[in-house]
């Protein structure tokens, strides 16, 4: 089975994200953290899934992959918002997540993940795309949900582990732990290709 | 808002499952469990549907209401998981739940939940269902998952939110909380309707 092919690798996860970490450590899988600072550059004529796979293969760019042992595996990710065709990230203030809550409220939008898997002589990317319906939010339940969860370090400004998932999501078509911020059965496959 | 209201509330959950209880903490509600003992029956000839609503309902029935104040609301679940037309429940044994995984192996399987949330003066029952998408899993990821997760109390010997949920489901369609144990949503719908 792949975990135990994977004991005789270094894995690294290069994020800052506190849930990439505990969705990866819930796949069973050791690593450790590798934090890489890019510029979230990328052509806005590019599609969702291009931008999000561009995004993830240049957060592994900072890495110098020469200095590191040859089965050593790096992952990369990252997931974007699109909502009525328009691309939202992370909100920039309280006003801002208001705005972003409600452009979700009682509407569908699509989250997109990049994932990046790579050793320093192979390199696979890929993508996962998951729909989410959300019911329509009063403004109290978008009051309460800022005031309460804060999700400034949020694409879309909204976790869907967290209250307002229980509460104001009526449907989710795809890989739910996509939404939360890493296709964590994409990686396993990438993983296998990589591995096996 | 319903949290508001529901201030005014003492809410039971009638529940052992520790899942549903994390859950209807994360909805953010105050409540205290009380668990009911009864005879699961029900008729074979029914759909699953009918099923899962007479069973949070008959979950209800040991609960002499007469002696609580009106304003308690009690709150139970039930869930199956249907495959190929048959229900499966909860294994008996680790071979039990070895037949289940390999009957969700590559298949797609529906779960259904019942949801009953009463007052002394009224009572609302509703269902809510979601498939569910298994990649094929070989045999070494069905012995690892049954030998680390020990899944003997979950209906169709497997949690979502466990190992087997991240690295071997391609899908989710419907309420991904509905397959944890609680439809959340549903349930904050039917309090909105028992209390505002």
């Amino acid at each position: 089975m792949l975990l135990d092919n994977l004991n005789n690798h270094k894995i690294y996860l290069a994020s800052k994200s506190p849930r990439r970490r505990e969705l990866l450590a819930g796949m069973g899988i050791d690593f450790d953290i590798l934090t890489t600072d890019v510029e979230e550059t990328y052509d806005p004529a590019w599609s969702p899934e291009e931008i999000v796979m561009h995004l993830s293969r240049l957060k592994l760019s900072p890495i110098d992959m020469a200095q590191y042992d040859p089965k050593t595996i790096f992952i990369t990710c990252d997931t974007i918002v699109v909502v009525d065709g328009q691309i939202i990230g992370k909100p920039k203030d309280k006003a801002d997540a208001e705005r972003m809550l409600k452009m979700l409220s009682g509407n569908t939008h699509t989250v997109y993940s990049g994932l990046t898997v790579a050793t320093p002589q192979k390199q696979l990317t890929n993508y996962r795309a998951t729909d989410v319906v959300f019911e329509t939010l009063s403004d109290d339940m978008i009051q309460y949900y800022i005031d309460t969860y804060q999700p400034f370090d949020k694409a879309g400004s909204y976790g869907v582990q967290e209250w307002i998932g229980r509460v104001g999501i009526r449907e989710v078509r795809g890989s739910f732990y996509n939404v939360m911020g890493l296709p964590t059965r994409l990686l396993w496959t990438m993983l296998e290709q990589m591995c096996l």
